[in-house]
């Protein structure tokens, strides 16, 4: 507390990311990475931009990652917005577009993160609840609203939406932003960038940390209607002109290009993660369906922060989060094959002591 | 123009950031860069960096960086904050500190952001006139005040202003944060950090863009209280997590740690800049008193942006600002000594034409 703070300071709650833990030897499966480093071409992408031109300002507009993603994803450069990491380009998108009168819709259990942009920005938040399944129902987003935010699949629950149904929502809300928070589309979902040119409302945000194994790059982006582009636009620029470094530009341009490494990495992953769910079932526990690279999992009689608690003995790290309705689950990223066969022996023994 | 857009964006005027070229062969004397590339050890470090730990996420409080910064300030870690350049480190001083119900005081001709920042976060400006000298007179920052912000030395006119001025400053006005924005401190000033265990209220910023040669990496950095700090990371944390990427943290360390080549290039700087004043005033310019990189000079007789014009024609690029009370001045970066000839023998042809 300080009389120098600024009024909104005094009643933030700020954001918790999962743990980064500087001990090595640890099997971490809690902040959902890829378990696969990022493409070899990324690597000497990086290298061979790592010289004198790092004295020079980077291009404020990086048009080089935006025309490549455009070319990616078959949209316009005026379609796509860059940030440092996609909660940059959630933030600016809280303040530029979904700041409005009425309130912002989001299911209860979801990211975190959105109701701290709530205070930040001064939104007013309605959380919309999950289904018994844990599953987003978007018949129930059907209140007044100045915005909808969620992320398909969800997280921590893992679970997908068809774009049937996203269809049927965007349909039916044509007043406000709908935002789709695709952070892991790319383990089995279709992403609702097909939809952008047909609604003028929707805004998809993605990011390099989770499919391309860039997570210590920062680097996310979005995809719109220009109108909405030019809006995020509008707040960038009036907040920090070069979000982007030269290196994390030219790192994510050759993550974009090398497509089949991508493809393996994402092959990899579901399959793992198809195998994990399988073990983990016959472990005893309930495993949501999960198009992402965690799986949600609940034991049908442990204790769930008791077994997090002693996975962390062995040297693994997986996550619990303590809100009332997913307090029984863990969330656990899915890791190489070996990692994953050291999670499940682990758990032979925890289960069974 | 958009129905989608919050309140704010449709009121915002965005910051225009100094042209970055896309064809080479220019020289470049428009946005204060370093004309030697970073250190060695930079490059050396950024490469070992370039590795699968890229797939995992950063350190969300960069702890390594903090401390090294802290470590060479002789400041403690708790005094310190980063971010992804110097702007983000203003933009959330303004958010978080500076954004109070009295207006803010910052000189008429100074960092063209600050008032963008106003109007992103609805503070109100107060600005005060450099003096005839087109200096800084701190005597003229005595109205009540929310917050008080100024670069030391002054850009776009590059002149300085003594630590016993600023004591004097922060002895009277206690009641409000005030702000160094210390961009270019290291071309021939003292650090007010020396000031920050002293007054409560001080906050300095610095960057890695200049003296550093990193404006490719986007890194700055703040020093200040450690409830001034605070309530940085709160606005920090309720906005973006990991604002510096792998990359950046360990560039910047190294940056830091190699000090004789940091030396070595200011000193360099200053020896060119004093040259190349003395040649401007022997061409009839009139150069202000500079302790940047760059320098702030005005022709006698011809007209500031005609001679712009005509030095683009030669392949050289400099800085003109429209705005009425320095329309006449341009603003020259120092490049390599063979840069700043080139400038000069271009200039004695254009002017004796």
């Amino acid at each position: 507390m300080s009389r120098f703070w600024s009024d909104i300071v005094h009643t933030l709650t700020p954001y918790v990311p999962g743990e980064q833990p500087k001990v090595s030897n640890l099997i971490k499966l809690n902040t959902n990475e890829n378990p696969f480093g990022p493409s070899p071409k990324v690597l000497d992408a990086l290298k061979a931009e790592t010289n004198d031109v790092l004295r020079l300002y980077p291009d404020p507009n990086a048009s080089e990652l935006k025309s490549a993603i455009a070319q990616y994803y078959k949209v316009d450069e005026a379609n796509v917005f860059v940030g440092n990491g996609s909660d940059e380009v959630l933030a600016h998108t809280f303040a530029g577009l979904l700041k409005q009168d009425k309130p912002l819709l989001f299911p209860d259990i979801s990211y975190s993160f959105y109701p701290v942009y709530c205070g930040l920005y001064e939104i007013t938040p309605e959380t919309i609840p999950l289904n018994d399944k844990l599953e987003i129902n978007l018949d129930d987003y059907h209140t007044k609203n100045g915005g909808i935010i969620f992320p398909n699949p969800n997280a921590p629950t893992g679970q997908l939406l068809s774009l049937t149904k996203i269809t049927k929502l965007l349909e039916r809300n044509t007043d406000s932003v709908v935002v789709i928070d695709e952070a892991y589309i790319d383990f089995g979902g279709a992403s609702a960038i097909s939809l952008v040119k047909q609604f003028p409302n929707l805004l998809v945000i993605q990011t390099f940390s989770k499919s391309r194994s860039l997570a210590g790059l920062r680097v996310g982006f979005a995809v719109g209607d220009p109108a909405l582009i030019d809006g995020l636009e509008r707040i960038k620029n009036s907040f920090n002109s070069y979000p982007l470094d030269q290196l994390a530009i030219h790192g994510a341009v050759a993550a974009i290009e090398d497509q089949a490494y991508f493809e393996q990495c994402c092959h990899t992953i579901i399959a793992t993660r198809n195998k994990l769910s399988q073990q983990l079932t016959e472990l005893g526990f309930e495993v949501l369906p999960s198009a992402t690279n965690f799986v949600f999992a609940k034991h049908t009689v442990e204790n769930a922060e008791e077994i997090a608690l002693k996975l962390r003995e062995n040297s693994i790290i997986v996550r619990h989060f303590k809100q009332v309705r997913i307090k029984d689950f863990l969330r656990i990223t899915i890791g190489t094959e070996d990692e994953c066969q050291a999670l499940v022996d682990a758990l032979q023994q925890i289960l069974t002591r």
